[in-house]
C-alpha cells in the first residue's frame, strides 16, 4: 500500500537523520510551529554498498583468510524449536603458533554489515597478528551478509517475527559459541581470545568482555558509543561534535551551513524551487521535496565527522586527509558572488565526489528501506538524538520519544524497548559500577568522532582505560598502519598493543606457562 | 497413552533420582550386565508440597510482607510477539530508611518453587534487615508459584513450546527489568541492590552480580553449586559427599545402606517378594517394582544429607538435629535378629515419620510428572550424576548422557544443551577467570551438604569469597537464627554481615552519601 503525503511525512529517515525543522534568521518563515519530526540514531557507517556487499577483489587478496560456516541456534535464551541457521565466518591462522604454545585467538565482533567489509577494513588485527603468534575469526553478525536466518534476506527481514531475533544479546552468545566450539575442536581450550570491534562492533567487544569473562580475557572497544542510551549523556551530543568538527576548522563555514536550511526551505518553496535545487544540487532526478536534499546533505556532514582522518582514505568514500577542512576550504572559498546552495554544494562535493567521476547524483530512494540497523535502532539501539538551538549547525530538533515509538510502529509492527540496553548492559553511573568490576577493556576514541561522546572518555579502573585522542576520529586506530600514521596515532596503537601484551601475559602467567615465540 | 513396560523401565527417575543397577557381592544376581538407567540431577529440595504451595498461615504471620504482581516480557531477548506474564513478588518496608538516605534493597532470587515458601525460609534476610535499614524484596521465578506465563500452570506446562521460556537466563533478566522499574517507582535508583539466594536461588544470586553489576553491588550465594555442571567437577562428587555423609556418622550404617540394595532386588525377584517390600516398608499400596522403592530411599539419604542442620528444623520434613546421626541409630542399633531391610526401613522412618504420624507411606507414584525443574534439568541444568563403586554407598552407576538426552526428549520433547551454562555462565577454570573479574560475591557452603561438592569452596579473589563451614549443611546461614545456633554458624554470618557493610559502605562512599541510622 503506497504511502500517503501525510504519512510520509512522518515517516522514519534513514542515514541521514536530521528534517528540515528550521528557526532561521534568514528565513523568511517561522517553521517552530512545524510538528517535531521523528529520527532515529544515525547510522555508524551508513547505507553505502560497502556494508551489504563483499569487499573488491583488491580488497581481497591484501588480507588471505578463509570462509567457514557454523550453526547456530536463532535463540540462545530459550527452547523454542526454531530453525538453526549458518554463520559465516573468516579465519587466518597463518600466524598462530598453535594450540600447544596457547596461541592467542584474536576475535573480531562482525557489526552490522557483510564480515568480508570489516575484516578487510581492520588492518589493525592483521598488522598485529604475527608479532602475537595469534590467529584471527571473524565471525558474522547475524542477520547481515551471509549469515542470514531463514535461509535468505527476504524471508529473514519479511517481517517482526522474523526478525524478532535480531539483537544484540544474540549476537554475543554467537560468538560466545562459536568461539567455544572453535577451541573445542582446536584443542585450544586454554588459547586466550582477545576481542577487536569498531562503533557498533566495538560496543559488542566491550559487552562481550562484561558479559562473558570467561570466554575473553580482554577487549579493544574502538569507537564504541555504550552510552549513547536513555538518559546517559545529552541527546544533543552527536549533532554538537559533528558541528564543533567543522567550527573547528571555519566559523564562517559553520555559519554558512547553518544558514543553508533556511535557505534551501526557503528556495524549495518558491514556484520551480524544487527544480531550481535539482539543478543546483545536479541531483539525476527532479526532487520530491526539500527534505530528501536535506537528509542527503546532513548525511554527509555525519560521515564526514566520522572519517575526518589525517590522511586520505577510502572507508566508505574516496577522501583527502582531514576532508571537514577541503570542505569548508570549498565553501569558505567560492567567489564572492556564489549563493549559500551553491557553496554547499561545492562543499558537500568533497564528500560525494571527490574523484569528480560523478556526474549526477542519485539520492537515497528508498528512505524506508527496511534493513538491518534500521530495525536494532527501533528496537534495542535506540539512541535518543537531538539536535540544539546554538551549538549545533543543524536545524533545531527535541528528540521525542513518542513520534520515534510510532514511527518504528508503523514501519516494522515492533514496539521499542528504550530502556532494555541500559538494563541488560547497564551505562548509568559507569564509573562507580566498574571501578570494583571487571578488567582488559581498552575504550578508544577520536575526538573528532561525534560518537566519542556516548562513549568512555576517561579511565573507569586501572584495567578498564581510556584512550583519547583530539585529533582521532571513528576508530582510526583500527585501520591499517600507513606511512601518513601521524606519531599521535602510532603512540596510540603502541598503547593498545602494549595493554594486550599485558592482558595476555598475566593471563600465561596464571597458566604458568611460557610464551616463547 | 499408557506406557509399556519398556518405556518405563527406561524412564525418568523423579526426585530420587538413582536406579537399581547393583554390582553387589551379597545379590546372588549379577546386573550388571542390565543396560544403565538414566537420571537426572537429583533435585534441590525435593518435590515436596512445600515447595507447590503457599506456607501455612502460622508462618507467613512470622514475616510480614505485601503481595504485588509486575508485568514482564516472555522473551527478553528477542522481540517476538508473545504474551506478557504477571510475575509476582512479595515485599516488605517496615525497616527502609527510604530512598533519600539511600536505604539498600534486599532481593531474594527466587528460585524453583512457591516465593511465600523461600521467603518465610529465609530467616537470615529478615533477621538482617532491621540493622541496614534495608528494604525485602522477593520475587518469583517464572514458572512457578503464581508467576505463570499463559494464565495458567496447565497451558504454560502444556508443551515444549510453552515450557520454552523456562530459563535461568530470562529469570534473571525479569530480576533485571523488576528491580530497575521498583527503583525507579520508588525514586530510589541510587538505592543499593544486595542479591540473595540459596542452592539454585544462590547460582541465581551469583550470576546475577556477574551478569548485572550494574544492578546489585554483590550476591550472597548460599550452597549454590555453579560449578556442578560438564566435566568441571567429577560427576560422583554428589553421591560421594552423600556416602561420606553417612560414613561419618557410622561405617556400618553405611555398609548396611550399601549392602540393602542388592537385598532388595533380591527379596523383590523372589515369589510375592514385592508384597513382602510393601509390608516391611508400610506401603499403602502394593509395590509395583524395586525401584519405586529404591527411588524413595535414595531421596530420602540424598535429602538427610542436604538438611543435616545441627538442630531440629522443619524445612522439608520435621527432623531432628543431626538427623544422619539419628537415621544411623535406628540402622545401627536395632535388635541383633533385625533384617537389612528392616533396618532401613527404620532408619528412613526418621525422615518420613519423624513425628510418627504417619500409618502406612505413599510411594510418589507420579515419577513422571513434568514440573518446572524437571523441564530444567533436562534443557540447561544438565549435572552430570555418576555413583562411584567405591565410594558410594548407592548402586554404582556411570552417568550416560545419550540415554539421559533420550529420556528428555520422550519425556519433553526436547533436546538438552548440557554445555550452554558453562558457556554463559563459565565454570571452567573460574579461578583464573574471576581473579582478576567481578567482586562483591560470597560463596556460603556446608561440607555436609551433597551440593557443596559443585560449589566455589575457596577464595576467588579479594572480593569474591568463600564462606566453608565443616558441620554446615544446604544454606544453613539463610536459615532464621535460633537459640540453638552453634559458635561457627554465628560466626560465618557475622562475617557474611561485615562483608555486605562494607560492599554498602563502599558504594556510599563512591556515592560520597553518609549512612547514618
Amino acid at each position: 500500500m503506497p504511502k500517503t503525503r501525510q504519512q510520509k511525512q512522518n515517516s522514519l529517515y534513514l542515514s541521514p537523520v536530521i528534517t528540515i525543522v528550521i528557526i532561521s534568521i534568514l528565513s523568511p518563515l517561522s517553521l517552530a510551529s512545524q510538528p517535531s519530526k521523528f529520527r532515529r540514531a544515525p547510522r555508524f557507517v551508513g547505507k553505502l554498498s560497502h556494508l551489504t556487499e563483499p569487499p573488491q577483489r583488491q580488497q581481497q587478496q591484501q588480507y588471505r583468510y578463509e570462509t567457514r560456516y557454523f550453526e547456530q541456534r536463532l535463540d540462545h535464551f530459550s527452547f523454542a524449536d526454531l530453525p538453526t541457521f549458518s554463520q559465516r565466518y573468516l579465519i587466518n591462522t597463518d600466524h598462530w603458533v598453535g594450540p600447544n604454545r596457547l596461541g592467542p585467538i584474536f576475535l573480531y565482533c562482525g557489526n552490522e554489515g557483510d564480515i568480508e567489509w570489516f575484516a578487510v577494513n581492520s588492518g589493525f588485527v592483521w598488522d598485529i597478528a604475527p608479532r602475537f603468534g595469534a590467529m584471527l575469526v571473524f565471525p558474522e553478525h547475524r542477520y547481515y551478509g551471509e549469515s542470514m536466518p531463514y535461509g535468505s534476506t527476504e524471508v529473514a527481514y519479511q517481517n517482526a517475527t522474523t526478525l524478532s531475533y535480531l539483537t544484540a544479546e544474540q549476537a554475543l552468545a554467537d560468538f560466545a559459541v562459536f568461539i567455544t566450539n572453535l577451541k573445542q575442536n582446536l584443542s585450544a581450550e586454554a588459547s586466550p581470545v582477545v576481542l577487536f570491534g569498531g562503533s557498533y562492533g566495538g560496543m559488542l567487544a566491550a559487552w562481550m568482555r562484561l558479559k562473558y569473562p570467561h570466554i575473553a580475557i580482554g577487549a579493544l572497544a574502538s569507537s564504541a558509543p555504550i552510552l549513547q542510551f536513555e538518559d546517559i549523556v545529552p541527546p544533543e551530543t552527536f549533532y554538537n561534535i559533528v558541528s564543533s568538527d567543522f567550527k573547528r576548522e571555519s566559523a564562517s563555514c559553520f555559519n554558512t551551513i547553518k544558514e543553508s536550511w533556511g535557505e534551501l526551505v526557503s528556495v524549495g518553496q518558491k514556484e520551480n524551487g524544487l527544480l531550481e535545487l535539482t539543478k543546483t544540487f545536479h541531483l539525476c532526478r527532479e526532487l520530491n521535496s526539500t527534505e530528501d536534499l536535506a537528509d542527503w546533505l546532513e548525511s554527509a556532514y555525519s560521515y564526514l565527522a566520522m572519517v575526518d582522518y589525517p590522511y586520505p582514505s577510502d572507508f566508505m568514500m574516496p577522501l583527502p586527509g582531514y576532508p571537514i577542512r577541503e570542505v569548508c576550504k570549498k565553501i569558505d572559498n567560492a567567489p564572492d558572488a556564489t549563493s549559500i546552495l551553491e557553496r554547499i554544494f561545492e562543499g558537500v562535493s568533497v564528500y560525494y565526489n571527490y574523484t569528480g567521476d560523478v556526474d549526477c547524483f542519485q539520492l537515497d530512494d528508498d528512505p524506508h528501506g527496511l534493513d538491518g540497523w534500521n530495525w536494532q535502532a527501533c528496537t534495542e539501539m535506540v539512541m535518543p538524538m537531538s539536535s540544539s538551538r546554538d551549538k549545533s549547525m543543524f536545524p533545531a530538533y527535541d528528540y521525542n520519544y513518542s513520534s520515534f515509538k510510532e514511527e518504528c510502529w508503523n514501519d516494522f509492527n515492533v514496539i521499542p524497548r528504550p530502556r532494555w540496553i541500559t538494563t541488560e548492559f547497564g551505562g548509568h553511573d559507569i564509573k562507580s559500577v566498574l571501578k570494583l568490576f571487571g578488567s582488559n577493556i581498552i575504550f578508544s576514541n577520536g575526538l573528532l568522532d561525534p560518537w566519542s561522546g556516548g562513549s568512555v572518555l576517561q579511565n573507569l579502573s586501572e584495567t578498564i582505560v581510556a584512550l583519547v585522542t583530539e585529533e582521532g576520529a571513528h576508530h582510526l586506530d583500527l585501520r591499517p598502519s600507513t606511512n601518513e600514521d601521524p606519531d599521535w596515532l602510532k603512540k596510540q596503537r603502541e598503547t593498545e598493543i602494549k595493554l594486550i601484551e599485558d592482558w595476555i601475559d598475566n593471563y600465561y602467567r596464571g597458566k604458568k606457562a611460557t610464551f616463547n615465540m
